[in-house]
């Protein structure tokens, strides 16, 4: 795989947005988006999706110069509509706002309607903690797990997020979504021909499968059964539900649905550490617990015991420092956009010096 | 198994609570929050845990007098102090303080620290579903769980929880523990002589067990592998670490230290659902959400789907018709607290009229 630059990358990223009419400054956070996905070795999250926004732009399913607005403001909660723009601006300058209020008021919350896919919450949480603050965030997306004992597609993978600042070089990051796995490791295992574990899927007549095609015909089931189902039901009914978006099913999908949008939901809710704890207190507080859970007794064949975010964190530094690898195919499609939208491709490729 | 009506059996917990020094008011709350858990059919958070709390308390363990303290208050936000008081007294105090302000800006935050065990985080955010908000709960508790690739008790089962207000009688209700499996399934298949399913525990040396007293003597795993350490790692840095209580294994065990406190810490964040969208807008699109998952298709051999707090709901309906039933070893409990504190147990047999 080649390795770019983060810069080089981002710089292209956002070319290639504002090529297709989103304003300079919108398509430098999207390229920020994009980019620290792969920074932080999640590429599905990254700009490995850049060619399906486009699209979707171009078929004029995404608003590039959409606004933000208020639908309803209420002390310290925003009931935000994205105008069907960019998930990832338009949530970004949703947190803009709620840092300002929870600076205010120690705590502020917000949804977000009529929004698109907007990438890894990390991205969101992770900038909170920069500014000292905890966000909670969820979001719902496209249906792929059923309720327990259905088998019908009603909740997207919804995940659930937050980062908590500390003194240790990266916050620990809690991310994840409320499936047993990633639908990615459906499609990579289907791409393999190998056949999935008992328990990650069902078939299209609702029965346990461990074949790949029929798993993805299916449903991915919930992270441990019913507890998944409940958290699923959480995230909807917190980023679907009361958000005014589309809910379930009705959430349209990026892939498959070309011919109309997509009105995802999201949730916010933003804490200020001040207005709990002093922050000097609550840094030893934190930095403490995580020292004691590296520390813990590790069972055999264990090198080391990891705070949630800390593998993210190094992989980040890595590909920092060596550049960030991208996948052939997605180097294709940057450049046939490069091509469509007369931006030069002026990524190098970074040569490792070990 | 006794059934009793729901009113006697709140009388005899709220005499016996006020005999140990409780005051009337806040007897009446405890004994609200341990009934309503077994009303709602979860017995192990109900008065089978009065015996301890009495122990506790004459022991000088738990202040039953304790007033609740308001340590900061910035904004919408408060950092309070249990005063070592009953959880349940002082976190519904919390929840009503909070009510106040999520009222006044849509959200509220808090954190309680000097806290114990304080029950079934159900009765808190069902309460708030009754006010029209919407009550995100988490608590620490006792270790019993190593974070991953670890085998040392560190984190509680940490539970987290949220109800939803709806119109169909009840409100939805998530709540769950991050720990693959409650203890008390464990205990259950010790007494039975049965073994337990892999992948619950670890024995003391770290190692997979199948031997339910070996798991006993060792920990619990988390629910879902990492997703459940990432979860208890939020629950613990909501509720441990931002509130200033104790963390991890330093939360002492309501059964096994008795000669310190210990120190729990709750977290709560409140939304008043108005402050997001018109409350009749909200229930409308809540409860066209709950039809649609019960006309989910069913997978073969079920029956019926039902939403998180569905089956709680109805167990509650049915206590209520035919009474409480409380276990020989919880009335014998009661009939030694009632001697002891010269209390009449004025609990009478419900007889069910099939």
């Amino acid at each position: 795989m080649n390795r770019y630059s983060k810069e080089e990358l981002q710089s292209l990223v956002a070319q290639l947005a504002a090529g297709v009419g989103v304003p300079s400054g919108d398509a430098a956070l999207f390229a920020d988006a994009l980019v620290d996905a792969d920074l932080r070795g999640v590429p599905t999250h990254g700009v490995s999706r850049l060619n399906i926004y486009l699209q979707r732009i171009e078929a004029g399913l995404i608003d590039p110069q959409a606004e933000l607005a208020t639908v309803r403001r209420a002390g310290s909660v925003l009931s935000l509509d994205a105008g069907n723009g960019l998930g990832q601006v338009q949530a970004r300058k949703a947190l803009d706002l709620l840092i300002l209020l929870a600076g205010q008021n120690g705590v502020a919350a917000a949804t977000i309607r009529n929004s698109q896919h907007f990438g890894a919450l990390s991205w969101y949480c992770n900038y909170a903690a920069s500014q000292q603050m905890i966000l909670l965030a969820m979001t719902n997306c496209e249906a792929a797990m059923s309720p327990e004992g259905g088998y019908e597609a009603f909740f997207g993978t919804n995940p659930i997020a937050a980062s908590f600042p500390t003194s240790k070089g990266f916050p620990v990051k809690i991310d994840l979504s409320t499936s047993i796995v990633a639908r990615g490791n459906i499609i990579a295992a289907q791409k393999k021909k190998e056949p999935i574990p008992e328990g990650w899927a069902l078939n299209p007549k609702g029965k346990p499968t461990t074949d790949a095609t029929q798993a993805l015909l299916g449903t991915v089931l919930t992270m441990a059964g019913h507890k998944g189902y409940a958290l699923a039901m959480m995230v909807e009914l917190f980023s679907g539900v009361l958000s005014g978006a589309a809910i379930g099913p009705d959430v349209g999908s990026m892939y498959k649905n070309l011919d109309h949008k997509q009105d995802v939901g999201h949730f916010f809710c933003l804490f200020d550490v001040k207005a709990f704890l002093d922050y000097s207190e609550y840094l030893g507080r934190i930095d403490k617990t995580i020292d004691r859970i590296r520390a813990s007794k590790r069972r055999p064949g264990v090198d080391e015991i990891l705070v949630p975010g800390e593998r993210s964190a190094r992989k980040a530094a890595i590909n920092l420092a060596q550049g960030i690898p991208v996948s052939p195919e997605t180097v294709a499609e940057l450049e046939h956009w490069c091509s469509r939208l007369h931006v030069a491709f002026n990524c190098h490729e970074v040569v490792c010096r070990p």
